[in-house]
């Protein structure tokens, strides 16, 4: 009986490679299977396992895990206004990880021998879909044939036209990754250091021109209603973005640090979850303390970074999210946004959890709750240590 | 022969009271300096002074601190990226510093008995002022009017009046701070929680619709060419707010925690600072590692609370600038900014010290300096540590 | 009728003095109350009553806040391995939180006008007392008589010889400060930099000369059992200061920082808490993963200075203690403890979730879980952005 | 010609089999060397020099690093008060970084093809060598015989023999790593969890049984004296552990987290880094501010993990290295320290720049600098934060 192979598939050259390679030259049983984190279209699954089937797997499965997602992840992403060196949302990044579990819990419910993926040895991928199997299913043995092979696409075309596989493989002028969280878009431009994507590298075009208000709802830190419409936090995050993209919201490149050592440069579109951060954070100013914001951020830029290190499972990641969890309790109330064309701004907030109340003084104008001489004495003491020092020392 | 006081003027109704109510009812000889971060114009200045002399002041100067508040403040906010609360560039905040700085030299120059200021005690304005006095001329008495007697403008316009002083003092619809690094607007929707600014508030109104590409040149972190024309920091940057600002380029609203607790919110214009920190920003991304990112993010944001919190003479600070220092030395290049009504881009960068180079292997494409076994054997290792804690706990 | 004022009550000269004071000059109706953190007797506490209405009291009760104060504050000094700068456990800082917080519970609870503390202006108390009732019982008049007059001993003495109050007020050599999480000893040397105490000056004289081991269970980072015997968590602290102070372990002199910007120097003798918390950091270091270490230590030094400067009740701190919980769940098992006179060390540990197994490989020995391979592809990753950076610039 | 590789050569069995190996089975010329941090006498390389040369090398050279090893390294571990895990000095970790560096700036003065080192696939010292040399020497080709083949004492041994090398290859009891700034002990106990070393496996036995007192001389936070004496550091380092050592100080066992993922234990004994480290770290109590020291904590740690996993190349390094240098500007004086078999502590210090000094206020005393009022003021506006969301959330 041959051995059991579950295989990570998209659908694309370098997967398509794997099926036959691993089948016609490994001699495995596939058992294919995509994870939808919320990138794909019913038509587009359905498509996709037809053409795993037209190759030949064994069989082929659509795992969703959008919700899974969310709950266990998107969710702090959002509590920490996480932007990876404050300008990518990590769109991909988080969802890789929760392929990747995904693909491990069906290894071990197949009771599968290997498991493999279609990933080069360039990228951040290998290095997310290698740890997580390693922890999760270390007895299941890895196969990466693109990686250990250095393949060049002209040679998986060769490969695949040798086993009677015809199809259109032209590159797309650019590489595109579809998630709830965000859209990346790599090539070309992105390969370089000084050049930007052009309009119609992004996958959604810009088609409003009049400016909206938006008002979204949040509880304890979650979106849960967009214009007082009531809504679950993937719902919301959907329509928002079916608002806020054909705005041009949301696009930038990051060039940042892969779990690899070089650098990477990006491009992505990501309308909701820029606009989701922009105005949780905003609320968050308001409803925080100063040392709740200091000690989630620095709390949370960790947090993100090992949600792009692929390291999601270290417990460490358990322990913040107590923390982020538990500094949500008064993120609650309402927050105006103003979007336009290719750019937006929070208007204003209301929540009755609001630590900006004249009942107590207001900035600049009138103190109540305080009187001059407290502040006096209070910059004394602030400053006494600094000013001892200056005396000892100067 | 009467008591000295150097008052911090700015000619406005406050300290135009503060003048009439130090000589005639404590009868002191004031002497009124005002302090220039970059502002002010010489006619402002003139129009000030001429008005001080009106008042009766003994002597009145204009301190001049527009190069050492770049050289020894603006360059570390740029060097750290600053913005309080990843939205604000401290544009005020810093300016106070200097400003209170000067006026304590001055204090000295003149051996005054006491130095008087016009902040009222809601604001941090009076903190900054009253720390950096107690620190450099501890035995200088503070005299602050408006703060001590919690005076009313009506008040204060019905005293100037009964000395004679008439004046239009109609307040201004919003209060205006302006500097070499931004300018702050105060007042109506800032005093709540849900309104935004109208257009009008904003003191540069948009003017240029034709978007437009800017090449800034930085060295050793700091802005030392626009468009290829070489320029010191200062120059720099008053040109590139030229450029910017009638775009509409880096306007929000802040809110944020004053020194005295309460939460304070502050329109601001910044063109040049915005577009000056994220050109810097993406520059070090191709230049820093990942870890002088990670400790210089940790060290400028603390860096930037305590220039807000009147903190700067702490010598922690000093020792912060060493790191940010040293941290500068390959930040060198050309960034490319595209600037449209109301947003910008960076377009990219280019530098003989960009770590992003295809010599070593290109994100996502190619591996030179690297094989996919040693990737492989870095996943083992590198999730070593969490495998072996799933295994034992679960 | 006259007004209630709650007096937090030691029996000392200062709250002697303010009895008399406040009932005589201010006509006040006293109820006085001492706060029980774990360092009275019985007998002493029965002796503080019997004073407290012999200078004329209404009513007198003992607060006994142990169990909470453990709960709610020292369990998580314990989970910190807190130690103020390195060195100091925070006995008297954490109790006072806990004093303070009673005090205004009990104010609450007899609708009292006013609360009063003994605290002089030159000590932390003040601050942490102050701080605590503006924060609960902001309605709550603060009297500080002290502090207020600037009295010196004394005054106080001669003032209460004039009202018929005659006792021994001979200040003892040292001010000693008692409680469960050890003792401060004050006065003499620690008010130089150059001297330490003497061996007289310290609560508990050495008297055991013959080294014991001692097996301390823990259970989710709790100390729950002694030698085999179980105890709660409070019991198990006095048996081990029982068992270790005699031994003239855990003494010290810690020179830090006060909230009010002065260097304060104060000894102290806390054998149990040195012991408890090298055993605890023992078995953390064996059963955490390195980043739950790193961010527990950061989480905890920040901690241990709220409670320290008061800052007890800012939201954080409970955000904090989420985190802290959350890490504590695999930090069960034994610690062996070698005690010998003014010295002991950990001489190892037994736990079901030691991370230090032979199963993966043993440190210098053996490697079953990797290769060779593995740690050369490692290396070459792991060092791949330094290798790179030395090459673009050197 | 044969190629020429560099070999780091310690005597012992792994590097004598390298010698073998390396000539006879793969034909290179070896030029030996040991690399000297301070753990060997004359005697004992002239010992090393002459198996070497019986061996069958080419070339045999003593590199001694000492000085730049304090100058680069020590003396920053001084500064941060660098203590793994508040716990463990780093003596081996830190010289490890040293000598491989010394080992690459001797390939290329050779101009070697390949380097090699004696190490297992399961320490750190592997990543340590394997790291430098990748960054260093790129393009010399590293060669590890025992990890690669994965060898036992026992076949190295059997080759050897059957080479001609008959040697006494009886393994020691435990494994030794001398340095100047510490010894580690690696063997028997520090393999299980549980045991402690007995006395004898410590390095130096405890011969002193009457107490001393030590009078250390800090320069800007350097060791540049010792009982009045005036010493280079690296001279005071080892006159200090001539004094400390026979009294047993700085005995203890680390359990930690090695680079590679597992928990690693090592016994070590680091007399004269354990008192320096404490007596610099309490004359930084009385000289730093709260901030100061806040800071160099956080960058400390890291610096000090860093060296611990090799990446002492970073250049965040040096970044960090520019903070500790400034912030030691004023960290001198003298500490002196009372020294009893197997315990220290410090006694107190003395420096013209203490910051504890009467003049200002004595802690729980007196108050010249400021009035009660002005802390009243102080603690109203320190907590009004806290206060105002207990107003809006309870």
């Amino acid at each position: 009986m041959s051995k059991k192979v579950v295989l990570a598939f998209s659908g694309g050259l370098d997967t398509s490679y794997c099926v036959k390679y691993l089948s016609e030259e490994k001699g495995l049983e596939i058992h294919s299977a995509i994870v939808n984190t919320g990138g794909f279209t019913k038509e587009e699954l359905k498509e996709i396992e037809a053409k795993a089937y037209k190759l030949g797997v064994k069989t082929h499965v659509t795992l969703d895990v959008v919700d899974k997602f969310y709950k266990d992840c998107v969710k702090y992403l959002i509590f920490g206004n996480i932007l990876k060196n404050n300008t990518y949302p990590l769109s991909v990044s988080a969802e890789r990880v929760f392929q990747a579990t995904a693909i491990a819990d069906y290894c071990k419910q197949l009771n599968a021998d290997f498991v493999a993926h279609g990933s080069t040895g360039a990228g951040n991928d290998q290095v997310r879909f290698d740890m997580i199997f390693n922890i999760l299913i270390p007895n299941v043995g890895i196969i990466t044939p693109i990686r250990d092979m250095k393949l060049s696409r002209e040679e998986e075309i060769e490969y695949l036209k040798s086993k009677g596989v015809v199809s259109d493989w032209t590159k797309a002028a650019y590489s595109i990754n579809k998630g709830i969280w965000g859209t990346s878009v790599g090539g070309k431009e992105t390969l370089t250091s000084g050049q930007y994507l052009p309009e119609t590298a992004f996958p959604t075009q810009v088609t409003k021109t009049t400016p909206e208000e938006v008002e979204l709802t949040f509880e304890k830190g979650e979106l849960v209603g967009i214009n007082g419409q009531k809504l679950s936090p993937v719902e919301a995050i959907l329509k928002l973005n079916d608002i806020a993209a054909p705005f041009g919201i949301g696009r930038d490149i990051h060039v940042g640090d892969t779990i690899i050592g070089i650098k990477g440069r990006v491009g992505f579109e990501a309308a909701a979850p820029m606009v989701i951060i922009k105005a949780h954070h905003t609320l968050e100013k308001h409803t925080l303390t100063k040392w709740q914001t200091y000690w989630k951020d620095q709390l949370s830029g960790w947090y993100g970074n090992f949600v792009h290190e692929g390291q999601f499972l270290e417990p460490v990641m358990r322990n913040i999210e107590q923390f982020l969890d538990d500094s949500q309790k008064f993120v609650s109330g309402k927050v105006k946004v103003y979007i336009a064309p290719y750019r937006f701004h929070v208007i204003g907030i209301e929540s009755s959890h609001d630590l900006m109340s004249s009942k107590f003084g207001s900035y600049g104008e009138m103190n109540n709750a305080w009187s001059g001489e407290d502040v006096k004495g209070f910059s004394k003491i602030f400053g006494n240590q600094t000013m001892i020092f200056h005396k000892v020392n100067n």
